[in-house]
Parts: C-alpha cells; sequence; structure tokens
C-alpha cells in the first residue's frame, strides 16, 4: 500500500499536484453496543472515482464509510462509521483543490444512542428520537474560508430525480451535482453500472448508463478541466 | 457447492439421518429503499455450527441473513433479508429433529417502509413507527404439533446475562439457551472467539472462552447426545 500510495503521488496527469477529498461508502448510525442504521451504498462509485483522480495524477485523501468496496489503491485512507466521524474527517482533511461528496451520509443519527442493548419491554415498541446529522456538503460548499474551487455532490434520489438534484445543487451551494436513480429496480446502489445526470450551472447532462468506472474516468476528466 | 452438500449428506456419524434448522446472521430490516436497520451478527458462530454439525452427519437446513461470514458447506441454504421473511424461511423448513436459532433477529422492524426514500423536509425529523416482529424461537418452541425435540436459543445481552438468558429460557419455551456477552469491550460479536453459558432446566454452565469452531464442536456434541 504504501508503494501504490507512491506510486499514485508520483503519478504525472493533469491532476498532477492538485489534492482533492473524496468521501464514500454508508455511514452506519448506532441504536445500541448491537443494532445500527444503515444504507445500501456499497461505496464502488467513490471508489472508482478515488482510483480515476489518482490515474489523473491527483493526491486523493479518500474518507470512507464501512463500505463493501475494496479500498482505492494510492490514496491517504480514512475510515469512519458515523456521520458526525465523517464530518470531523473531512475538516482534517482541507484545505483541498475539489471535493467529491459521494459517500451516502445518514441525515439522521439516533440522537441519544443507548450503552446497553435495548430490550423487549412490557411497554412494547421502543422510541427512537432522532437528531439531525451535520450537512457535509453545504458547510463545505458555504465555507467563507477555504472553500475548494470545486465542490461536487451527489443525489440519490428515488423520486423526480431531476428536480430534486437542481434543487439540493442551490440549495446546498456546491457547483456540481451528480444525480442518479437508486430505486431497487434499476439495480444500481449495488450494481456495477450507474446512469446519472451532471447538474451545474449550465443546466443539467444526462450520461448513458455505463460501467462505474467509465462514469469515474469522464468524472474525473470534468474535474480536470475544471480546476 | 452440489458436492460439498452431497459430501454433508452422506457423512455418517452420531447426527446421521437427523434434520437440523440452523438460523444464523443479522436481518435486515427496510426502512425506506436505501436505508435499514441492522444489527453488528457476522453469523460466524452460525455458520460454525452448522459446520460442526455436518460433520456430526445431521442434514443441515441454514436459515441465514444478509451475514458477512462464509456460508456453510454441505448445508441446505436459505438466504433471506428481513425477520418476516426468516419466520416463513423457518416455517418451510419444519419439521426438524432439532433447530438451532443463532441468528440476530431484529425485534422490531419499521412499521411501514416507505417505498420513496425519505426526504429531509422543513417539518424535521422522521418519525419512524415501529412493530413487532414474529417471534420465531417462541414460535417454534410452543408449537403444539410438531415441536422438534430440541429447540436451542441464544441470548445476546450486554447487561445481567445470566438473569437475562435463564428468565428468556422460561419465557420463550425453548431447551437450551446459549448466552453470552456481547457488550462491545468483550469484542465476540465480530470476532472469533465467544464466551458462552449453557442453560437448560439442569441450570446454568459456563464454558471458558475459546474459538467459536470450539464452541459449535461442543454444541454439536451435545445435541448429538440430546437428541
Amino acid at each position: 500500500e504504501i508503494v501504490a500510495a507512491i506510486e499514485g503521488a508520483m503519478k504525472a496527469g493533469p491532476l498532477t499536484g492538485r489534492r482533492i477529498l473524496v468521501t464514500s461508502g454508508p455511514t452506519h448510525e448506532p441504536i445500541d453496543p448491537v443494532r445500527y442504521i444503515a444504507n445500501r451504498s456499497s461505496g464502488a462509485q467513490g471508489t472508482a472515482i478515488a482510483e480515476a483522480l489518482v490515474a489523473q495524477g491527483a493526491e486523493v485523501v479518500f474518507v470512507t464509510g464501512p463500505a463493501d468496496a475494496a479500498r482505492p489503491r494510492g490514496v491517504h485512507l480514512v475510515e469512519v462509521q458515523s456521520a458526525q466521524e465523517m464530518m470531523q474527517a473531512v475538516q482534517e482533511a482541507l484545505p483541498v483543490d475539489a471535493a467529491v461528496f459521494s459517500a451516502a451520509v445518514a441525515d439522521w443519527r439516533v440522537a441519544s444512542a443507548s450503552d446497553s442493548k435495548i430490550k423487549k419491554t412490557k411497554q412494547g415498541l421502543p422510541k427512537l428520537e432522532f437528531a439531525e446529522n451535520p450537512d457535509i456538503l453545504a458547510t463545505v460548499s458555504q465555507l467563507q474560508n477555504g472553500r475548494p474551487k470545486l465542490v461536487v455532490g451527489f443525489a440519490a434520489e428515488t423520486d423526480d430525480v431531476l428536480a430534486n438534484a437542481t434543487a439540493k445543487r442551490t440549495r446546498k451551494g456546491c457547483d456540481w451535482i451528480v444525480a442518479n436513480d437508486v430505486s431497487p429496480e434499476t439495480g444500481i446502489m449495488g450494481g456495477s453500472e450507474n446512469a446519472v445526470t451532471l447538474i451545474s450551472e449550465d443546466g443539467a447532462e444526462s450520461w448513458p448508463r455505463m460501467g462505474k468506472t467509465e462514469v469515474a474516468k469522464i468524472l474525473a476528466e470534468r474535474i480536470a478541466k475544471a480546476l
């Protein structure tokens, strides 16, 4: 891995000398010592993006939740569990030239995770109180000082993909949104292919369905042009 | 896998001719198309038990949730996601001579999982309503017709292990409870070792901490004696 990291750092390309942050995978939000809330993100797209950026010469900081996907080669790897841990790792990774937030971060955590396993009781069902997690994409997009030149968010939607993703770009203040439809019938979440729409201030551009590696390669080339 | 299944079925031993059900792994309870509630069961102990029973000559039906552990060789494999699916698979596996319920089944599911991804809204945090899942151990333990001769439950506890597990045996109506302490500091959940206490009508018997393979072997021998 050290060798791979050096190879990555030494590769010459359009992104040589650029430092780029990539987040990837799901987050796990604890309920109690044995239970947690998860999501179906495999981390495959994030790993592919990191490797494509390394191939273009970038120095990549890769912050990942507990993803099934293999870790990318040639990156600075930071492993986290929860959204709060990911926020902290992202802040420690700054400053960067560009940030690609492909992780599927939980919007909510359980407000007070229990230190003991929650038992079935005669009172019946548990009451889970939720608290909002830090909004990593909005926080970094709206930095007054040290904002990355390019901030790319992801929008995994099941309905009204284009409208929801376009609104998300404005609301968060990021430069681009990579939007996709993660309805179970698409097979995208956990699968090897993706069908994305890139939303920028210039509008929406739908890419044909292709392998996640190919999506990553095109996105990395776009990032290289934009920086 | 076919060869392994045949090898298992043909192995002669004290459990030859016995059909045994083993459940294993966590269950995943959907919140919406991308989010779910999970637990930290790796399925390692269940896989080891199934393989130990096969080694003693048993025909094993192995019903597993989405576990990280490798699937056991030589079994009839049934893969499920949720507690409700596991209940159905268990009912379809009956009749059996013995049943070992080592799965970490979610006590609760989200009452009405959403067909669409739940969005952040101005109304704020989501309200998750829970419903009680079917109690697989109690249902099979209390069967009026076709109850397995031996029903073994598991109790993964973080507090008052012995008291909670002993009460569980009575409440569920099973014959044995294999109890263990899954507090994070024990490293048992997700680890390769286990420290269990076997609770039967004769009382509680604490086994020294040992590998999960060894726990499985001793348990399989006990089951062979009991049948």
